[in-house]
């Protein structure tokens, strides 16, 4: 069948790519970071304020959607764009992550066995069902059912997923019957270099219109993370998306774009958001601590988002936050999502510009700054 | 001094009454609903939000914006109105009517001794201290401190309560110092008619710019309630906005009006909306209810709010509310806020049209028809 999407390069620096992925929902500048929409609503965001922050593909959960309102529901309401009322493109995830990192699972080629959290029931997720599911639920794009080894994980064990990651992309290739819906392969492989060549060299095998790098974001930290991207990247197609699962934090994302990742998610500007830490070009900090109860200032005085062009002060955000008020999620969450959007157009135009190193090494001396606070301070004159 | 409000009377349909509040800060169409924003934010809603669904004036907590962030802070920020980002009229309480609902209260003349809910620090709240705190937040009006019994209460601790809300109402006249705040009498008396009108007496005593009928809200049911109302917003001046203190439900609400009440606050849009209640002129409802699950029809087919004219369907925000999304008490808020002002708008609409009778058992027919949940279907042809 014809893909659904297709990507397009516009510029390679390094290996630092700037693209577009075309889809039948519109165009995404890559590379791009897509916000987590675990229950189908980016937490604390309507889906106005999501397109107004610059949002422009978003990212579902499969094992969260299954277990409410079920995929049938979202099926039968008109499938996760209508539900969501979210127009632009979307992606699913297969649900293995959620389900690798619950108890008592049972692991045999034929799927996983588990137990729901909440409601107790057992569930078998199978290549197939994982396809059945995100059939239903309807995204733009579809993650391959693929088995991610924790970290850490014995060579042994890594092998056997890289295995079953095969087989299990074989039977999600069969068992899918949507034309419009694009299925990424994904390579596991764990941080053993010649496991992720081999994965890489499994899933490649498939002509699929996206490939991810998977098993990451398990805890094996900023520098296997480096280590595992720069050197499974180069081992996917040119001509097609590539795509950092569940990554990240600012200096990791960097790390992936320069090694020619396109798409990225995660969960980390709203988690973070709740509970008042802030992003900035500045570096992050915690809109709860006490210097900022009086503080007159927008979270970040050189943002361009509703939160700081609206004129919410840190301490007004601050009394919000520590009385746990919806709005402090809501403000937060907004301003969150907006930098890591201006963080990735900031490097997709450095990509452009040639100017990629440079961006890369200007951003953390400005980000990783040990003595944000008191800089700040003195740049505002107080 | 003079007033910094005033109340212009448009029209009267039997008592009923349709006017404006003349404030600093604009003009309000009364009557009026005013959404409670008990800690500088109506939960769940950005400022704008709450404009936009017809918010006027907005009302906040003495009580919790003195614990945090603490009322020098709110005036260190530039008051409550910069604060929070709300730049019609605002009205805050006097404090009281949390304090009496705490345990372990010393009520003398001089004042309320108690500990602080959370913090557990011993605060003697007096009339002086609840007009500094008023003060120092900035609220356009404010309220005297009273005495407020509990229900039920004995003639003889209703009859303290109402000597000890006179002496307090002339110390808080005394005691104040902005010019540019309206203060409001609060009338106690319980459930003795007599009591209220002695208290009516002893309060429109002094020449203030609206007064309001207080010690209700606390248990005492819509038989008792109206009969309350009735008996004394007459006793209240005709040239002065008349305030009923923390109601209500819609039944309430309208008999409040009949009688000639012009403002009213409620936290129930929100708290209900929370927990996915909602309000249509058609009834009130759960969205969490079984029968939902599918449902493809907005809130309320009727009604003109963001929820409701966006396309969210009723399937979608039980599942929101369901899983405790944040987005799920910001749609359900925002439309109950909505139904609250559509409601009090058509009240008054009612009455420049001298149907307010009328009006009211329409109303009350549509909104208690017990079996709203057929009929609604029917209507729709499903």
């Amino acid at each position: 069948m014809a893909a659904p999407i297709s990507y397009q390069l516009e510029h390679s620096d390094g290996r630092a790519r700037a693209g577009h992925i075309q889809t039948l929902r519109g165009s995404v500048p890559t590379p791009v970071f897509m916000p987590v929409g675990t229950r189908a609503t980016v937490k604390g965001m309507t889906p106005d304020q999501l397109a107004a922050v610059g949002s422009t593909i978003v990212l579902a959960n499969t094992y969260h959607l299954n277990l409410t309102p079920g995929e049938k529901t979202v099926r039968k309401m008109g499938g996760l764009h209508r539900f969501m009322l979210w127009d632009g493109p979307m992606l699913t995830d297969s649900g293995g992550f959620q389900v690798f990192s619950l108890p008592k699972l049972a692991i045999t080629d034929k799927g996983v066995q588990f137990s729901h959290e909440s409601q107790g029931r057992k569930v078998l997720l199978t290549p197939e069902l994982s396809m059945a599911i995100q059939e239903d639920l309807g995204a733009d794009i579809i993650m391959a059912f693929d088995e991610c080894p924790p970290y850490p994980a014995s060579r042994e064990d890594v092998a056997t997923a890289n295995r079953r990651t095969a087989l299990w992309l074989g039977r999600c290739i069969e068992a899918r019957t949507r034309e419009d819906q694009a299925l990424f392969g994904i390579v596991q492989g764990g941080v053993f270099p010649e496991l992720r060549a081999r994965s890489a060299a499994q899933v490649t095998e498939h002509d699929l219109p996206g490939y991810a790098i998977g098993g990451v974001s398990v805890g094996e930290g900023h520098e296997l993370l480096t280590s595992i991207v720069e050197h499974t990247a180069p081992l996917l197609p040119e001509d097609r998306p590539r795509y950092l699962m569940g990554v990240g934090l600012p200096e990791d994302v960097l790390v992936a774009i320069k090694h020619g990742v396109d798409m990225m998610d995660c969960v980390i500007p709203t988690r973070y958001g709740r509970s008042g830490t802030i992003f900035t070009f500045a570096g992050k900090y915690r809109v709860t601590d006490q210097n900022y109860r009086h503080d007159r200032f927008p979270l970040d005085t050189r943002c361009d988002c509703y939160t700081c062009t609206r004129g919410f002060t840190r301490s007004y955000i601050r009394h919000l936050i520590s009385t746990k008020e919806i709005l402090g999620s809501t403000l937060c969450s907004l301003h969150n999502v907006r930098f890591f959007h201006r963080l990735f157009t900031a490097a997709r135009e450095a990509i452009v510009a040639d100017r990629f190193a440079a961006f890369h090494s200007e951003f953390l001396a400005g980000y990783l700054q040990p003595t944000r606070k008191k800089t700040h301070k003195k740049r505002k004159g107080r």
